[in-house]
């Protein structure tokens, strides 16, 4: 048995959980190696301590089941959608878990695949296994925490060779995909963990926007946070520039969030609470007067997934470890005006922490 | 209120439904213009006729809500996932839907969304809203069928710029690299519907391979199943090219797939069942012998998803109206060998169909 399915069963033994249902997901790919596109056929894959793994599949997936480095057992159906909750009983009753406890992953499982597999388990009850799950993905390896250094950067060279060919008057639509291009030269996996956000102006102040038709100006700030994958691991940065000359008050915004940043950086180690990091970064931007235009966390873990955990938020007591990943991205959001975010990968060492990413942090001109 | 809710709500009254809950994805974009990506925190937009509709979602995401052109009752939460029951139940008690029957589309909603929307109206229905959601969005409107057309064209210009650049002996993955920097070069948005699937030689006896590090060789037969996207619209393409000068057996299956894909193809028009376009192209492949080598449907509805209704599938008696759009998709696997696919995207018109597509499909060299 892989090391990994080891460590899985011994903490599905501590839970009290009798097995562990996962759909298509970063999950499932840690622990089998295998991926698949979330589409309209259910794949559910199913471990239980003691038995061989099962895996509901559609038929023409088989070919991907092949290449798993132990035995599996395969319940295939065909293209008719009528058949599909037999191969769920089948797998069920295979590994005897009707009336169990089976433990699923909100995050990542779907009505779809859910609604198959309690048709066959009704009797089973569902808790959430996101702890148990995530736990397992937490630390992580030499391998993994080289994969993500690859993978930042690939995001750094791309977003360097892009800056000279930022244009006042370009869209950010047209800068992000310069942007994707210069990644994908750089080597990153087509792949991505997201789309570039690339706001400028007022667009900057809503953290989560999507590029627009919306043409950069000058005396826009533009924020730009993009990531590159590598081997299935991501990196997640972001930087905010300045088109031309930018406004004092914006100027000075900067100065806060790349101080916030400096701190949310330093404060991480071994044994110290994800809070504490949260609270690092926020005091800077509370004490410098904008704390209301700090809305969210300071940042989230990272590794398969873009967000994942250990979640740095003012109520996480979790404690950190070495081989954990996170991010640290302050930011001052001025509603209708301008937002700034800094942004950098971080992984705890054994007596600290490192910063995966070292492109400047000053405010930069661009345009 | 805008039309396509007017439809919405004459729909859900049909199907006896008291609402309908969506998280993001292409059912909320198309309803509400809203596009969100799926993170740990749950976005949910109820959908209740007779009354505004109400979205529960993160604090920082609150800038979208504000381009909405309809009245919306925003409950928003902040970064406690502590908090997010209330919320949810905030808009269930507003829109007074505990106790009736709330639909909702499996294929998109996670359990994360599906659990904290329950946990606000525990005594609620959710039935499978598939059927009335889809059938808003199966026949395209002028506006959607030019976005498509564009998405093709992009496609088919993107993966022409890419043929002379394709060595013998680069890997899958460089060539899929290639393809999606010009698919960008020629604009398709960066969200594209899927990653490229590029397989060579065994690779492509599998039609859902992901690119490897494999190496293109002669006599490989190399599969390619490409897309763009424009506006939300997307058009999913595939050909198959030679690798120099490949074996008999090849160019013959090569020829039996061109031969379904245009039967398929010409099978096609208003009121037809989608039952009758499988049967058309899979006849080919079974009368050429090769039947059980044709492994899945002949198609799937396309618009703004890679996979939608209608299904090209043999038990689906639905008719073809005008406005439906849909793949066309033959395909020949040969374990351990080779694969051969021939992918079109097909619009019905008021008389026929249309194929979006017109890239060559005999059997092309490159390398």
């Amino acid at each position: 048995m892989p090391p990994r399915l080891d460590k899985l069963y011994a903490e599905l033994d501590k839970a009290g959980l009798d097995a562990v249902a996962l759909n298509p997901g970063p999950t499932l790919a840690y622990l089998s190696g295998l991926r698949f596109h979330l589409m309209e056929r259910p794949v559910v894959m199913i471990f239980a301590p003691g038995q061989s793994p099962a895996i509901v599949l559609p038929e023409l997936e088989l070919q991907k089941v092949k290449q798993l480095p132990y035995a599996v057992q395969v319940f295939a159906y065909g293209e008719m959608p009528s058949t599909w909750d037999e191969s769920f009983q089948k797998a069920v009753k295979f590994l005897g878990l009707d009336g169990k406890q089976i433990g699923v992953e909100p995050r990542a499982m779907r009505l779809l695949e859910f609604r198959h597999l309690r048709a066959g388990a009704p009797e089973a009850v569902y808790p959430d296994a996101s702890a148990v799950l995530a736990g397992l993905r937490i630390c992580k390896d030499a391998d993994e925490i080289a994969h993500m250094r690859r993978a930042v950067r690939i995001a750094q060279e791309g977003l360097e060779a892009t800056l000279p060919l930022i244009k006042i008057g370009m869209t950010e639509k047209e800068i992000a995909n310069e942007l994707v291009t210069q990644l994908l030269r750089y080597g990153s996996e087509p792949e991505m963990p997201f789309s570039p956000i690339v706001s400028g102006g007022p667009n900057g102040a809503n953290p989560h926007a999507s590029p627009s038709d919306r043409k950069l100006q000058p005396g826009d700030l533009l924020v730009v946070d993009w990531g590159a994958a590598h081997e299935g691991y991501i990196s997640d940065l972001t930087r905010t520039f300045a088109a031309g000359q930018v406004a004092e008050e914006y100027q000075r915004i900067h100065g806060i969030v790349q101080k916030a940043n400096s701190a949310g950086r330093a404060a991480g180690k071994p044994g110290v609470p994800c809070a504490e990091v949260d609270k690092a970064a926020r005091k800077v931007i509370e004490d410098a007067g904008y704390g209301v235009y700090f809305t969210h966390r300071t940042g989230h873990g990272i590794g398969m997934e873009g967000h994942e955990d250990p979640y740095m938020r003012g109520d996480n007591l979790q404690l950190l470890e070495p081989g954990m990943a996170y991010t640290v991205e302050p930011g001052i959001y001025l509603p209708d005006r301008n937002g700034v975010r800094i942004e950098d990968n971080m992984i705890v060492t054994e007596s600290g922490v490192e910063s995966l990413s070292d492109m400047p942090r000053e405010l930069r001109k661009v345009g």
